[in-house]
């Protein structure tokens, strides 16, 4: 069965999409640590980051590094913080999170956004890219 | 002043050091989420991941996957984990943490090593490089 990712990469579940190339996808965490929680996912559904083959692992850090620093352009944070945990989604997927408090690294701190509010979101760090 | 993990590659605060390159530096955590937590650790100290210059990160980042996969190697878990924060270290840290549940990435968790566990753990992470 197709992960999740793997759904949304295909149309057929919506989200709130930041990038977008032939190789990765980014878009909004539903359930952020906080405000701009983004996820960077390979279109190839492979479980492990570190199974990924070197070059593809390569590109998904270069890809997730674009993201971050607009991500940090358009969010008022610290720094942007990255977390690639897998435990729950078996389809790799790097966290990228606005972080001004260790608390939201921690996966158990969570904020809530509008509808509204997440695509004026997506479309502005978009606009940074 | 330099940062402690300066002090560390510099020899002036020992480390149980895992790998070592012209560029980077792995060692254990010695405050460790799980057995076989590792800092990976660039000799250039520069404060937040995504203002490293693009080259620098990525070779941090192929640096990391060796070993995390070195480590996965050595420890048994369901996956390695990778974390970037550093709110508490100014200087660019890569989080490798063996993972067997989420606990293990709140950074709220922490497991207690001897000298020579810890040294004995290094060594065998080392060899699997």
């Amino acid at each position: 069965m197709s992960s999740i990712f793997t759904k949304i990469i295909n149309g057929e579940i919506p989200c709130y999409k930041v990038a977008e190339d032939d190789q990765f996808i980014a878009f909004l965490d539903v359930n952020p640590n906080a405000k701009g929680h983004t996820l960077c996912v390979p279109k190839k559904e492979v479980n492990k980051i570190f199974d990924l083959d070197e070059t593809l692992y390569q590109d998904l850090m270069v890809f997730s590094r674009k993201v971050a620093i607009a991500l940090e352009k358009t969010v008022p944070c610290k720094r942007v913080g990255m977390s690639v945990i897998g435990l729950e989604v078996p389809h790799v997927h790097v966290h990228l999170v606005p972080l001004n408090d260790m608390k939201e690294m921690t996966f158990q701190h969570k904020v809530s956004l509008t509808s509204d509010e997440m695509l004026t979101l997506a479309t502005a760090i978009h606009s940074n890219l």
